[in-house]
């Protein structure tokens, strides 16, 4: 791989495109020393690159004729729009033009080009979408967030696999707690899905310290958190929710006297420092783990600093060769075939090893 | 039966047992003029009706000798403990002593005393506890948050047709709107089980305005969600969990300086009126929907203010006759029965109707 870093972003990608794309990259440029390829409309990349001065950072710029909107099916993308700025910036990453992709559009069409552009890492059946979260100690590691909606048990133990070879070595977590989300701290409750994962993790190498309840995600005792995709993304797209609504709520209360506001000023610092914690911009986006490549999903409400901040993620994943850890680890773990419906089948029985 | 209304507590019930009951019990018999009947041990009762004047109420104490653990299995308490104080209070209203009852025990257990000893209204397979979240327009439903962790698509059905006789009888809501609980707002994203309901719920009588993501629950533009008990469990505990890590890393911020520990005093009123909004103790607790009788369960480590809401809500049922709405809403509409795995079978291809 070239010296130094090179990172291919999806210029066109989220709500606002280059006009955050841009300026996060330059900013992340400046922040990690990457080179950044530019993918998309020329046009549209150099004119806002005109706003930007950017004479101390390197970036290149890859035109594309073609966009992959946001509410596109990822099939018609992958099979009609092999000039989009996602397909592109993917395939700069599987030819070896660049370390790590990063994008903030569609995210099924970013699941299918790392899917079909990248490639899985041997072994995996199905890559997943991890978040990192902030909470009352420190971030943790949500998987999956939203790749596979539906799943079969052995696949959470998979989650939990790939999961904790990020944690120990890109997050530096020595000996990673993996635990699984389900309702009931007590082993046998949950749904049909959790249980049964419950005892393959229980008969795992993972540090698996049992259930998490909902209500003790954001308290940071556990490091890595496994569901399947749809209760993730439920999660993670309803703490935004919430976060947002408690926002507003505590903003309309505190306008509503002279003396409120008033309070509201003097004490503004802390709000400011308590805003920075817990927004998403400063957590970068969500890893598409088990791919042969390393790939960044942002939010596609993403800012610059968003973006910036995905970036320097992706360069700490390339700084730490985060993916051939992740391959060399799956590979070293025999479990991982044994929890694959393509390995020895420890598949529970009654699952779909067959499918 | 009986005026004036009478409702029965468990008031061995939840974290703190009668230290809050029985004083939440005297706050709701004043506020509604309902009758009490507290049920549990008749010392332990009469020790806290001690300590509360309560010559202007209508209190009853039914003593039992046992009581229901809250980590102890709902089977077992259900075979093993027939004079718990859970029991009893649910066996009052099952022979007309009562007209209905709150718990904050077991969930698990009142909800096994609901089908076992209350039993299921004609037609309903699966009994839901549906709950009030606050959200940024007005108090919404979700239902289930817990009872069913594993549902079929008519389930979810089901509980839109209860929630909708709950939320036009009780709430007072004309047209409700249902949505289902699901990740993409587009018909055709989600898991499997939402995606066959969706096409269940879009062919029903329900004002069904589609997929809600997680981070509209909170904007409250739906009037009730529809969801299966795992996920909407997970949801409200992780609600719950959220707020509290980040009012805990609010008050850290605000608790730093001079500065802001100054704004915050003179902010303070609003503070507490936020505090107020949210406080599920305002919101009473989770009716099980579908039994023979109101029975509602509160939050385990509910205080006084909780158990008081909790049957305000339960003397506001009674009031609005919001059990024979339900049977006789059901019984109106034969859908449920289409909807149901006993009734005429509409249920899906390849759903398990069997079962």
């Amino acid at each position: 791989m070239p010296k130094p870093i090179c990172l291919a972003v999806d210029a066109m990608g989220g709500d606002f495109g280059p006009e955050v794309n841009v300026p996060g990259s330059l900013a992340a440029a400046r922040e990690t020393g990457a080179a950044i390829v530019l993918v998309g409309d020329e046009a549209a990349i150099r004119q806002e690159l005109e706003r930007h001065p950017h004479a101390d950072v390197t970036v290149d710029v890859v035109h594309t004729t073609q966009v992959a909107g946001m509410a596109e099916k990822p099939s018609d993308i992958l099979r009609r729009k092999k000039d989009s700025s996602i397909q592109v910036a993917f395939r700069l990453v599987r030819d070896g033009q660049a370390h790590g992709v990063v994008t903030a559009g569609n995210s099924g069409a970013a699941l299918a080009c790392g899917m079909f552009i990248l490639g899985r890492i041997a072994g995996v059946d199905r890559p997943a979408l991890a978040t990192i979260l902030p909470t009352l100690k420190k971030p943790i590691v949500l998987i999956d967030v939203g790749a596979n909606a539906d799943c079969k048990p052995y696949n959470l133990v998979q989650f939990g696999l790939m999961a904790e070879v990020l944690a120990r070595y890109v997050l530096d977590i020595s000996n990673p707690k993996v635990g699984i989300l389900s309702i009931g701290e007590e082993e046998g409750k949950g749904n049909a899905l959790t249980k049964e994962a419950y005892s393959l993790l229980k008969g795992s190498s993972l540090n698996f310290v049992g259930n998490v309840e909902g209500r003790d995600v954001y308290t940071g005792d556990t490091d890595i958190i496994v569901c399947d995709g749809f209760v993730g993304n439920v999660a993670l797209k309803l703490s935004e929710g919430l976060g947002a609504a408690l926002a507003s709520m505590l903003k309309t209360e505190l306008k509503k006297s002279l003396w409120s506001r008033l309070g509201t000023l003097i004490a503004l610092p802390a709000f400011k420092r308590f805003g920075k914690k817990i927004d998403y911009a400063e957590y970068g986006g969500a890893p598409i783990l088990g791919l042969n490549g390393i790939a960044i999903v942002c939010h596609g409400a993403s800012n610059a600093r968003a973006i910036s901040t995905a970036l320097q993620q992706a360069a700490a994943f390339v700084r730490k060769d985060a993916n051939t850890q992740l391959v060399q680890g799956l590979r070293a773990n025999t479990e991982l075939s044994l929890f694959s419906r393509t390995g020895r089948t420890l598949a529970p029985a009654g699952s779909d090893a067959a499918l």
